[in-house]
């Protein structure tokens, strides 16, 4: 199984190309789309999107990301091999996120250019390189048949929330969803049970937030409460009833995001 | 084979995330998109989608549902067993107008939280509940062992059209498909090939169209024309030949349209 | 393989529509979606994105192409089997460019109502004709039986660059991607490594190009810059360094790029 993350958009070429040429490598592949609306060249988003959607899919899945600016420069294309899954995509930061949270990860340069597709363009690996590497790798042959393993691949800043002084954390909003749900990069480990028992405040801009939440229906909302919830990847959500809390808090992705202590 | 409808969007991890979740628990799954596009929390407009996509499917297919502002409240997650077809989602009419048309539905409240991914979010039950239900039926487990029984599930208020005195049908538009096509709630039983014969008007806002055709390029039509076809799916269609009728008649979903016969 | 190209958008039950019919008529054919966004009723759009598509999947994969503004007039619906591909669409020149670039075509008009679905939409041929003649074909019948052959299908104007006197190439913009690359109709028969060696200049509206590289992030480019590279499809691609040569350019798609060697 080979899912797909990229900054392809749908109404292109790319997302065919890139298909037929898997399935030109390995016809028996099973395709899955993750997204291609990853804004375009932007790598945080792509590696945000990529590290909460792929522990669903079954073990030996092969995930393949491609938010490549650098396509075609002397940026290197790589394999991740970790104890459950494969991540294939350009050595950008992209697959960082994911490899933090998985655990025994090797790191392949993907060197090996009889695997690729010929003549391989320069502006378009998705096609030429990691489709063909994705295919050949479900087909049964072994990463370290594929490149060279490598130690110094390059790593995003953690998305972790920083503490500040005793009684704060500076966050902020990583991702705005669908919804308008905004996600914050604070965990569990930033804020216990007992510290949301004892109230804690989030500012965003000029808006104060102090309500914490189970589900988005709860006790009776109205669609210009804003509240907090724990979201399903694990990080505190800033949301709204059947309404858009970016759109009422005015938020952006990468906004700053204080939470306090009382 | 299993179909999604969902409002998730196709840019965030959703669509990702719940098909991992189906393809762990059945790794064979064939899972087909219909769309991932219905308008946030729009209940009535998922539910007209399905209405007129579902049986195109082969018999026994699995169609998944997922438009669920109330996710996390009582609301129950329901799958419903016709003759022909499977349906899963939450109990809010998402389900209802198919359940209208399909014969011998039987209704089962998903209760059996063995089956449910753990933990479940109580803000992503199409990961967390609906996906791995899907891939449980799909893999042959019998609906009676997924849940308990119902009757008094949620039904939206009928689709058709009412007719107002002797020689009027008041009626509205249920949809507006990508090419701007308004479709309306009206049908052949509202409609007949005499009555049209006869001459009727449609009036939407301050537009009147007494126009009928067979196709959208019938008798050399100019872009301006508004005129009626019988839609694909059986409902009446207020179109335009290579242009949007929506855009011409100013017209939004939901917009009252009033048949009068002559 | 059916792979799928169309102007349906992906919002609305067409899609979903079309794939269920395929799947109906076939069950285990396997459905990859090239596109859904082509412009409404933009066949030489369709025809383009075909052309830069098709040849990436493997051998005797069956494509599927939709853009049919004459749905329910009397174009043809057409089948063309060349030595590599299939591809089924209306005769409106939608298929026309792959058929000039593949050999030995055979164009077969499809009026074999049997292999339809019944009753036939006039306006949703997808649904009811091109899928259900495409899930025949993938499950083996041959291309003559489902029609009778033809020769005079129609052909859209060439896409190929216009010499204009001995020093200048008439060009235009085919096609604008998702990251604002334009992609113009020059190819390496209209501009040899000689010529550009010898100096060329691009003038587009009032903007003149002078800079060719290999790729995009070539020499420490500026998002200011805008450069021409040669493209991934074989085109002469307008493009920036992580940014939108279309908007700096303020270009469209059809726009002239008039060549002019030095």
């Amino acid at each position: 199984m080979i899912t797909l993350l990229t900054d392809f958009g749908t109404a292109d070429y790319f997302v065919g190309a890139m298909k037929g040429a898997i399935l030109s490598v390995d016809e028996d592949a099973r395709i899955v789309d993750i997204t291609h609306e990853i804004p375009a060249y932007d790598i945080a988003a792509g590696a945000f999107t990529l590290l909460v959607s792929y522990a669903n899919f079954p073990r030996k899945t092969i995930h393949v990301a491609v938010v490549d600016p650098g396509v075609g420069t002397r940026r290197r294309p790589i394999l991740i091999a970790s104890e459950n899954y494969y991540f294939i995509g350009p050595d950008n930061g992209l697959l960082s996120y994911v490899c933090e949270r998985e655990a025994n990860c090797r790191v392949f340069h993907l060197n090996k250019e009889s695997y690729f597709r010929h003549p391989v363009s320069p502006t378009f690996h998705g096609r030429d390189l990691f489709g063909p590497i994705a295919g050949t790798l479900s087909k049964g042959i072994q990463p370290d048949l594929l490149g060279s393993e490598i130690t110094d691949f390059i790593r995003l800043a953690p998305l972790s929330a920083r503490p500040s002084g005793s009684d704060k954390v500076d966050a902020r909003i990583i991702h705005i969803d669908n919804f308008g749900n905004c996600i914050t990069n604070l965990t569990r480990d930033d804020l216990t049970d007992e510290m949301i028992a004892s109230g804690v405040t989030l500012r965003v801009a000029y808006h104060e937030i102090r309500s914490f939440r189970q589900f988005f229906g709860e006790t009776n909302p109205t669609a210009e409460d804003v509240f907090c919830v724990w979201g399903s990847t694990g990080y505190l959500e800033i949301v709204a009833f059947r309404a858009s809390a970016a759109s009422t808090l005015d938020a952006e992705r990468g906004q700053r995001v204080m939470l306090t202590r009382h």
